[in-house]
């Protein structure tokens, strides 16, 4: 749906939403008994509103389309995917608070393992410590030097941190240097238009500082750029729908997608538990609530289907004190399917249930793939549609036309 | 899905996709059975792919929309038939191997029988076999001349031929001259844009010719021409989604339409045992198949209920062959409806059924219309998605976005 549209429906109430996103929900089935991970997790709670409420599968992007982590979360968020589109770099300098200025061009770089050919071993540097990344940090943010170029290195977490070049007439269009494979040397920078030549020759005697001073620091030796990109000018959550919006995410990333939004970004903590506790503090606040939860892709992107099925037991466990909390829509689903089958994202469909007073509850008496086919949303609801239902569930659309 | 959106995120592969398109399957009931001709057609193997893949029914143009065969197999091969539209002329041209300049105007003709008062009371001339046909060709091309126009007469096949003016300034913006109903006189060539009326002149001059040169071969003794066109510059298969794909159609338009998109045309028989003969011959050779079955359609149009269930069956034998080649993904529906009943073409969904390693499979367990229904494709599916849903499960997609 366009914003267009939906923008002048938009009325005020007191009513609150909460979309609470699984990553990576969807599945595939991996045993014997040919269930998947959403379809194995004991859910009562989840089980208990999709009796009560609707049910169906999503698509976020369109058939055949595997999302990314932004693409999936902005279609969740009522932003259509093909056209509002973010690079890496801007999701992770957003998602660890960094102020940028119009005009900075960021990227997303991991730490990496190169041998002594120049070629990539390990693209994530055996996965170092944050503590570790923040040390290397330091030691590049010291050394580096560009003309004419002003150069943040900020540690994001783990192996990632956040490169912002900012500086007169830069550009964002220049190519990944992570060439997204081991057995590779990385990349040059490379410009895809003409203008950012002189930004990729920056890029370039940036990466050749990089590897002098990481020489000695294996597995660290050498970084990967990806995602070179500038800040995009959205709509607000506020501007778009009419709705105060929070988000509750122990990731960088995914409050980096909030904050291109408007949302406000809530402190919290890693475990679910601590985030529903952040939910809880700060319901007054807020009259829509983005709740995110890591780890069910993070164990399906491991291949791990039974640490996944843990997870959305776990979060199973914490719709009481959800639904305590006397919610006028519940919006539950994921921003992707990452079945541990393929330790990737997916371009399956995502289960999805929606509750509310206001449903005309469908036949769904679970929360799984295969059951969701059959509710009244559909197999292949599109994602973006999602937040206006909602919106209307909680009374929040005035009717369209006389 | 629109081409520019995939393009960027198509990647190599050795994945092989086969696309088995058996020409107007969806039906109607028509005996007391109340069962369609695919739902009566014992189809184990059929049937065992839909209970390990996903199924649906598709829409080829909308709902509501009765597609010809060139919507309803573009929209197979991805190509959004709306956007993408052809004329039949260039479609009998391109099926016969004829090679067309720049500039040609193209027709597909109808050998027909005209009586004493110039009316129409056969549209196929008792369907006249393909070798009368090459005899009347050769009469019409010894005979005509049109002022400073090229005119190429070839035999498709029975009773249809194809018409190519080859001149300076022509234009193919001119009405079907076949009112395609019996009880009417041809029609008068008239262009629908003024920068056709010389073309349309040239027409009616040939039109003239014609009549009076066949005056005494009843049947055949006049001519209906339809779908007067140039030919198209379309982006190829491998353009559009990376594969390397091949065409094996008994019938010459299918052939044409493949032709059109780039798609390499194989030599085969006429009988579905020798389509697949060719199909496991070629198997190494290409990474995308496109394999036509023709009399489902047929029989559907001679409303030849038993006769398009035995094609339906005999095709499913096929399926064991076709596995055994090994095929990473398979795709099986047809181009549009052709319900013995209705003897035409029609506006009904079309069964689908898509099978890979990679599926999540539905509740489907037979391959049929009403079955289909309750697949994870939904029963409107959009034809033009079927290509990206099945490039993904060949893992020839990239993921969309950061």
């Amino acid at each position: 749906m366009e914003l267009a549209f939906i923008k002048p429906l938009i009325k005020q109430s007191d009513s609150k939403i909460v979309l609470l996103v699984m990553d990576g929900l969807g599945g595939l089935p991996l045993n014997s008994s040919g269930l998947t991970e959403l379809e194995t997790a004991k859910t009562p709670h989840l089980d208990q509103l999709a009796k009560e409420g609707i049910c169906g599968l999503q698509l976020p992007v369109g058939s055949g389309i595997t999302p990314g982590s932004g693409p999936g979360h902005l279609a969740l968020f009522g932003y259509n995917p093909k056209k509002y589109t973010v690079g890496r770099g801007i999701l992770s300098a957003n998602g660890i608070g960094f102020p940028l200025k119009p005009g900075d061009v960021t990227a997303r770089g991991n730490f990496c393992t190169i041998d002594e050919n120049g070629v990539i071993s390990d693209r994530r540097a055996g996965r170092i410590p944050s503590e570790k990344n923040k040390e290397l940090c330091d030691l590049l943010r010291n050394n580096i030097s560009l003309p004419g170029v002003e150069v943040f290195i900020e540690t994001e977490k783990e192996y990632r941190f956040v490169l912002v070049l900012r500086g007169e007439g830069l550009s964002a269009e220049i190519h990944d240097t992570d060439p997204q494979e081991v057995g590779k040397k990385p990349l040059q920078a490379s410009a895809f238009a003409e203008q950012a030549n002189r930004t990729a020759d920056i890029v370039n005697e940036f990466l050749s500082q990089v590897q002098s001073i990481l020489h000695n620091h294996h597995p660290a030796n050498m970084v990967l750029l990806r995602g070179f990109s500038t800040k995009p000018d959205w709509p607000t959550m506020k501007e778009s729908f009419g709705v105060h919006a929070a988000a509750i995410a122990a990731y960088p990333m995914y409050r980096g997608l909030a904050g291109l939004l408007g949302m406000d970004i809530i402190q919290t903590g890693e475990t679910i538990q601590e985030e529903f506790d952040t939910l809880k503090q700060q319901w007054d606040t807020y009259d829509f609530f983005y709740v995110h939860i890591k780890k069910t892709d993070s164990s399906g992107e491991d291949g791990n289907f039974d640490k996944k099925v843990e997870i959305i037991e776990q979060v199973d466990q914490m719709i009481p004190l959800l639904r305590d909390l006397n919610p006028d829509v519940i919006l539950v689903t994921g921003d992707h399917s990452t079945p541990a089958l393929h330790k990737a994202h997916s371009w399956h469909p995502v289960p999805v249930l929606l509750w509310s007073k206001q449903c005309r509850p469908d036949a769904v008496k679970e929360f799984g793939e295969r059951a969701c086919i059959t509710g009244v949303l559909g197999p292949r609801f599109p994602a973006e549609d999602l937040l206006p239902l909602a919106l209307a569930n909680a009374e929040r659309l005035e009717k369209f036309g006389a």
